[in-house]
């Protein structure tokens, strides 16, 4: 699959759509269809014991998917996420929390992501599994819509 | 169904359990099965246009429903989100986003809430619908197991 | 909210395009934003000790939310369901399975419903609750597109 | 991961609790945590045009989650699904329809996995995507509780 932005670009995006949580969030790897960001947790991120907060994971688990989506669709106008479904499944470890996010659809009108949160220590032990669908604006997908 | 915990024992939970994010959130009725919670938004709750975002908002919905279960169950150490759905639907218009819960279940080990998002202004527009399942710690629940 | 199709218009839209499957369902109540359909349980839709399977809960909410739709869009081509959530919370009783769905929203790409399947004897106590998007074909929704 | 039963003892389990739909299912593969089974499609499931129908693509992903989690947790009854995300996003090809679902936690009381449905000739191309959460009665399970 062809990328139609790199770490650069999708870096520039971070920074003017997500303003006020840009610092929040990192690049690891940009491989369309797969994409993996991470999330340096701050205290605003925690609850009390250290682990990271359900609304945390939420928020990496969204833009990920957003960039995911990016990534293969090029610089254009998105519109927001429809639907998130997130089962919470353990107490991520110490450290970073990372997110890889797969794009399984890219539709004339939606998008679908799949992806688990894990942190970087234990890759094999997911903490978290998300799914998420984002609706394209009309126009903005060159691909035959199937949905 | 009995209130176990007024607003006031509430709201001390809410400063213990969610130190980070208590000045964010009130109470705005509690009437079990229904407790209703409004999210303050400030700067750190917005996306450029000056829309709460979708973490904001699953973050509202995920505080709003383990109030509603820990106002039937009462004052015990509640476990953790294991599951959420949410649909996002419109932009919320300016002002106070209330999240109104109901708690449709409350067995041994799960509770279910299902609620909806909207601007204070446009209670019949709802702007976002979340279910939340939180899981009970054993001993915890009085109620007969059902799951 | 203006009725679209009354009840013998959806009827004939079950029998045409849920061909296989006209005979198990009922309508109950057309009143939109609300629709309320029947599941006539048979052997094929039950689990042995005499439970509805959750496939069949899953096909009852299926079918109510696309003739909720449809009893406020009119006689179009409707797509498909995109994505359901579904939680299953206690066994229904013996009788008939009722599900009551609302349309919470009906933009020009995507339609959300929600509702609530219960048996008919017991209105106050959900068995299990549902909330899907259907995709609109382009040019079937009279509406500004919200998503 | 010990696969505590083989293809034998699983197809005994499909027999007896899954009666009226034993026949609809194959198993292709069963590598705990994975467990891949097919829906061999009559005209019940299908839908006018010969889609394979939503209620029956539902089926297929939770028999196949079910003998998933058991594959690994060995012959104990089970409870029931509580929880089911399923994304639909392309129509399936002609021909056997598959569901690779995969275990990720098998906790004291919830299994949550996560699956793909798609053609047989087409196993790159997902059909659907789900994830589903089943309870396990007390005492099932042998694992330290994590949720």
């Amino acid at each position: 699959m062809e990328v139609k932005m790199d770490e650069a670009a999708l870096r520039d995006f971070l920074r003017r759509d997500f303003t006020q949580v840009a610092d929040d969030f990192d690049f690891v790897e940009i491989a369309p269809p797969f994409v993996t960001m991470a999330l340096t947790a701050s205290d605003k991120h925690l609850r009390p014991g250290g682990t990271v907060s359900g609304p945390s994971m939420f928020a990496l688990a969204d833009v990920c998917a957003y960039f995911c989506i990016l990534s293969v669709l090029g610089p254009v106008a998105l519109a927001v996420t429809t639907n998130c479904a997130i089962d919470f499944m353990r107490k991520p470890a110490p450290g970073r929390l990372l997110c890889r996010m797969e794009l399984l659809k890219l539709g004339r009108a939606l998008a679908v992501c799949e992806g688990r949160l894990f942190a970087e220590a234990e890759p094999d032990r997911p903490v978290a599994r998300a799914s998420l669908t984002y609706s394209i604006p009309p126009g903005q997908s060159e691909r035959p819509r199937t949905a």
